[in-house]
């Protein structure tokens, strides 16, 4: 284990978060999203403090008061400027360009609207991250600061130049596309300048790291290097365990078809759930032989409904299912089940029932879901993995591999991780496991910061 | 002038087609496009055969006959087959591809009728021209194979293995986009596969050849080179001066307003139409100083009405022109004339006539108008052109470039073009003028001949 160090560690959501219960009291609650709950390990193991986005009403309060907990720093800022930062430009502008979910004829529009949100959201709010990034910086100048994402590209180069000596580290969670030509040229100049202001940036795979160097014109000190994140393989050996987690495998034994699909996402168009029904649909129609032994459970957590493209690809989600099962189903068997709701427990207990895993991502920086299931399931289950998602880099040798956009392609690859014999199956589960317990979290962070710490030196030695 | 040298055209349309008239004689007709206009000039330097589709009833009888012009060579397909070739993958799916124009969210879907359409019609209409193309050879076996555009990427690879010794060039007319994962893996190595097959790969400029090669793991042999086409100089000096522009010119000098802004298109959404009608609407909105003195004309010639996603580009067309002109327009200001219909003497009427010519391409491989039109004028017009356009390599510096997502953007573009003084406009015009006489399309074949005898005395010395 290496030795504990100082970090300051940035991204937009934070560890805690605030509210207030029914009696009018503060209550803290741990902050959720994937990349907080992958970070959550530093906490352990390293001095961190850690700045984030006050969030709710009473976060502000916190903030506002100075009080809360000592590692972390609540940022509060202007609603009208965190609105054109989060809602205009961070999701969807940035989101949709990095995973290409624009159909560029008509979309994105980028209007006055878009131009002062980039200006005073975007750029404002990164400022407010900055300054207290620089703050934390005078109390604790050694520090290294770990800035996350891409609600941050432009805070680096701030820091920078204040603090021209500081540690700087950025890791870049989701795809980085080969063409940044979508945004206007001032606009894509300054996230590429703000992340080179950095001394290391990092992706999860060499595919996105190599876009990003073939997008600089000059890398100049920067080190670009990639370390693909994992999961916290303790939390997921006890949580399959748990009560909860064996009380929703009851009812999903007592329910399940001969053969389970599973799917679990967040209903983001990235993930291109629309298309794994419609492969599903193909399957049916082509292999009769399977109609009332195979059921598609998808566990969808809602997501971002405050923007109009989220909500209306849930009401095509919902479209897409309808019709599967108004063509296909019967009395007693319901080709696809349909469960829209955050109910983590029921996840993992489909981890452990499933035969075939679909993670058909249209991108996706790295994709957790095919670690963790995988992980935890004892049935010999077949992970069918999209080519574009980043996990596919560490996994796609033992997954039966997809073009998320190739939907007859997907229908024959569910028909062959149906029909897959056992030892065969068998073996690439247990590669599976075996990769992902070697490859965790925990080993994610340390090879990070050990390539820092040789980038840092050769900048300042 | 270089010397007369044998050369094989192979493109989908060819330089005639028939046609029966009213008393039921045969007619030829010149076939038309712009890759045939600008093709046309070969025919009189060179000694040329050319090889097309058969597309009308009368050229296939042409065909059956063996028939028709020395020099083409009209290749009849299977009906059905030709329809998966052109309607399932050529286009949409390949220009889609190419212009990226998909919102990959929900789609494309590669079901199984664009499986079969690659193989069934894709892969088997290349091939009836891969086999024509060798009979060819086998009267001419010195003739260099010159293969045109997105049509015939599998043709090298099944002329190369029939005929190693071939000297064969491809010249790709449209975008070549940094990411082809869109397309599975076997059907995007069968495009790469098949164009390194040829001696030479050419594409209108810098960027377009460079995500080639980057896509690429191996080049081999093949030279890969860019060389911008463009327009023959002296078929337009004689036009503007022909009595059909001169009627219609006068016809809209009557009617012109102070200022005219012009568009000249297809009705292509990659020629990002209707974002032009919003940053006009935007451009008015902001500056009601130029209500009643400035108009814009959009000259559109309907296009590709066999595809859904090109009638529902068209109707929003119509809407948007619609929802600009009830909103700002008065009983005696139009602010947008808008005109679908294919009038080429209309056009070069018009090119003599405006004052601010939008060209704000999501992506084009090179696009002519930004050529034809600032060679025709004489009224110091500005060009106002995307950078996403090839031919803003060559006319950026003259222009005012603009992003074409950016609508906020194209609104100060043609506000900065409609007030830009007397002097700096001439210069500008004066300049692109020049390099268009200098640059024309006779310098474009020249030097890629000159290109492809370089790279074949490397292969066969």
């Amino acid at each position: 284990m290496a030795a504990r160090r100082s970090l300051i560690v940035v991204s937009n959501r934070g560890p805690v978060t605030y509210d207030r219960d029914a009696a009018g009291n503060r209550v803290k609650r741990r902050g959720g999203g994937g990349l907080v709950t992958a970070l959550r390990g530093l906490l352990e193991h390293h001095d961190v403090t850690w700045i984030a986005s006050a969030t709710t009403d009473e976060d502000r309060r916190v903030a506002e008061e100075g009080l809360g907990d000592r590692d972390v720093v609540l940022v509060a800022h202007d609603p009208a400027a965190y609105d054109g930062y989060y809602n205009v430009i961070a999701n969807p502008l940035l989101w949709f360009i990095q995973h290409s979910l624009w159909g560029l004829a008509t979309k994105p529009d980028l209007d006055r609207r878009t131009h002062t949100a980039w200006t005073e959201g975007y750029a404002a709010v990164t400022r407010s991250f900055a300054e207290a990034v620089v703050s934390q910086l005078d109390n604790n100048p050694d520090a290294l600061v770990f800035f996350h994402d891409y609600h941050l590209y432009l805070a680096p180069r701030m820091v920078r130049d204040a603090r021209p000596e500081a540690a700087l580290a950025h890791f870049v969670h989701i795809p980085w596309p080969p063409d940044w030509s979508i945004l206007p040229p001032a606009m894509r100049q300054a996230i590429y300048d703000g992340l080179l202001a950095n001394d290391v940036v990092a992706f999860h795979t060499e595919r996105w790291a190599r876009n990003f160097r073939n997008g600089c014109s000059d890398v100049g000190t920067t080190h670009v290097t990639h370390h693909p994140i994992s999961i916290d393989v303790a939390e997921f050996d006890e949580l399959r365990e748990s009560d909860a987690v064996k009380e929703r495998e009851a009812q999903l034994i007592a329910s399940r078809p001969e053969k389970l699909i599973l799917r679990v996402d967040r209903t983001d168009p990235s993930k291109n759930i629309v298309r794994g029904f419609r492969a599903f649909r193909l399957l049916l129609e082509e292999h009769p032989e399977w109609h009332g032994r195979v059921s598609m459970l998808a566990l969808l957590d809602p997501s971002r409904q405050a923007i109009p493209e989220y909500v209306e690809y849930l009401a095509t989600i919902e479209q897409e299912v309808a019709a599967v099962n108004s063509q296909l189903g019967s009395d007693d068997w319901l080709p696809v089940d349909l469960r829209v709701a955050d109910d983590f427990a029921r996840s993992v207990a489909a981890y452990k029932q499933f035969d075939v895993l679909l993670v058909n991502a249209v991108y996706d920086g790295m994709n957790l879901v095919a670690k963790e299931a995988p992980l935890v399931n004892d049935r010999g289950g077949v992970l069918v993995l999209s080519e574009n998602a980043g996990a596919h880099e560490e996994l796609g040798a033992w997954a039966v591999t997809v073009n998320p956009f190739d939907v007859a392609g997907q229908a024959d690859a569910l028909h062959a991780a149906l029909t897959m014999d056992e030892p065969e199956r068998r073996r690439r589960a247990a590669a599976i496991q075996a990769h992902v317990r070697e490859h965790d979290v925990v080993e994610w962070i340390e090879t990070l910061l050990g390539d820092f710490d040789r980038a840092s030196r050769n900048v300042h030695p």
